[in-house]
């Protein structure tokens, strides 16, 4: 066939190459399938069966997500790994919040130049994340797209599809004056607020210790967004939970009213945790307002979940090995807006 | 919030203007939903209910996709409602060839600057097609990324989730010689080939009428991916089909061997369809061979359907006002590969 000649190669598609990415993802792929996967790999669509799902009265849960400009960090470092667990844990903790566990995923993948090695290094990311959450990789798309991604830069898409039984559904309704916010730690920056802090470390060298950071500026923004998975499950399954909240795009300030009830607000405390030097130091070096920071960044808190006062003590302790802490309290709705964090800065 | 003057926005990333396109696109959205659908619009993840799922033993059947470099087009011609349909039937099409009909969809905008009206419009196309196709649209993500996209562009890509009884799953594996192949003619280059379309047409007037195709060059090349469920669920339902293919990535060489079992071939005959204006011209112009030609595009002919003999005459009945006819034959596995087309040319 030519491939390397042809007007489609010239043209910048290379399909030769485009199966050759195929063929070394495949591996990777098939180690995330159980018995509910049918079909193999390669398929037009991926098939579940949902003849083994328990919970009763089921209902799915579905999410897509990017993992948005902290692709150009990887970019920089040339590191493709670690932006698949990025994307995976991302989406478990959006459907996480519904209360649902994962059942698959799929992944898109667009580049300006197909590049077998490449593609493979992300997928394995991918796959190795969603084997982490029990989750199945049952498709995905890579595209190339010359002319629209410069050449060596790619995005990152996925879709996760969960589960959760109706009467387990957590909405946050129930959520009540004097109820108690945990916050669960995150790793960095997880997904979000990257086109500030490339603008705030526009100069910077990437590679450099940095004493304030314990690591290298690079190191602590590619640090991978957490799933919160393993450490809420045994909580729903006690239900102990009210409502929770994946802290992304729009900090803690946006995320948390999505799950609030009307008539209720929610005062943090700052103090109870740690803002984590990297958020520290994109304040004080890019000279932003911490009321700005709070919108943009989760502050060190990833993941929250609300519980009523009777089970407080036991969610803290589900909690403990992911540093499950109460960083604040459900009160009537006040006029400082749905939520309040004090002690900030 | 002073939102315009803010680092973030200096940044490149407007919070304020992702809001407002999240309102411009509620209703849109909402008007997609049926009472499986539970949890409104703004969720972290969307919520289908399975209680009326009527298919017994249920799998469900998942795709992700984009719409590639078709974007382009859109983007030189300042249309943007209809790469949602190109998206949103390319992805009920990947799941029909496993017998699957659509439950719901999720969209991901990625672009260089929020464009509240675009991203509108965007969605407006994605919903309109979700509705044609019965599917729901339970949830998106839309990314400001800086820097990855240049300034007025996007890509745009998504993942749908369909359900088929699992003893309708259509596999091809009951495919055997002396069954027929049944075309169903495509609209266009539906959305594959674009890169070297747009290489062959680089000095081109999209704009100006083409008296070869009947319209502009851009109408031409902006046309619609088509949805068969349509003109394909009659059929499913009377248990007609033993295989199917949709004619993406790779063409009609590399998309058909995808179903064909073991130890049979398929031999087309290209004068039974017609090899759309389109394709004729981008040969001629670009002078590729029509050996790459058939391996890149669908060359007029959008999805296969593989039937048993007997079931032939219904299945042209049923398919009749989606322009079914007969195009090709299986055969023993012959020297020639798994797919040979006649006549082409």
């Amino acid at each position: 066939m030519g491939q390397p000649g042809s007007a489609y190669a010239r043209a910048g598609v290379n399909l030769d190459d485009a199966n050759d990415a195929k063929e070394r993802m495949r591996q990777d792929v098939l180690a995330t399938h159980g018995p509910a996967v049918l079909g193999g790999f390669g398929g037009f669509g991926g098939m579940y069966a949902l003849s083994e799902l328990a919970e009763p009265d089921p209902v799915l849960v579905s999410s897509i997500d990017g993992v948005g400009t902290k692709l150009k960090i990887a970019f920089a470092l040339d590191r493709h790994e670690s932006v698949g667990a990025d994307l995976v844990n991302h989406c478990v903790n959006d459907i996480l919040v519904c209360g649902a566990r994962p059942l698959f995923f799929l992944d898109y993948i667009a580049l300006g130049t197909m590049e077998p090695a490449k593609v493979a290094a992300l997928v394995r990311g991918v796959a190795r994340a969603c084997r982490e959450n029990g989750c199945a990789l049952i498709g995905g798309e890579t595209a190339a797209m010359p002319g629209m991604y410069a050449s060596g830069e790619y995005d990152l898409a996925g879709s996760i599809t969960g589960v959760v039984a109706r009467e387990r559904i957590v909405s946050g309704e129930g959520i009540r004056p004097d109820d108690v916010v945990i916050g669960l730690p995150s790793a960095g920056l997880h997904t979000n607020g990257y086109s500030l802090a490339r603008a705030v470390f526009e100069h910077d060298d990437l590679a450099a210790p940095r004493p304030e950071l314990g690591m290298s500026l690079g190191d602590a923004l590619l640090a991978p967004h957490l799933s919160y998975l393993a450490a809420v499950r045994p909580m729903l399954d006690r239900a102990l939970i009210a409502g929770m909240a994946h802290i992304t795009g729009g900090g803690l300030t946006e995320n948390l009213p999505r799950v609030l009830p009307d008539g209720v607000s929610v005062t943090l405390d700052a103090r109870a945790w740690d803002v984590l030097p990297i958020f520290q130091l994109i304040q004080r070096q890019g000279r932003v307002t911490w009321t700005e920071m709070q919108r943009v960044f989760n502050l060190g808190i990833g993941y929250i979940l609300i519980c009523h006062p009777e089970h407080r003590d036991e969610a803290l302790t589900l909690g403990e090995h992911a540093g499950a802490r109460v960083i604040g309290v459900v009160g009537e709705r006040a006029a400082g807006g749905p939520v309040v964090v004090e002690h900030l800065g």
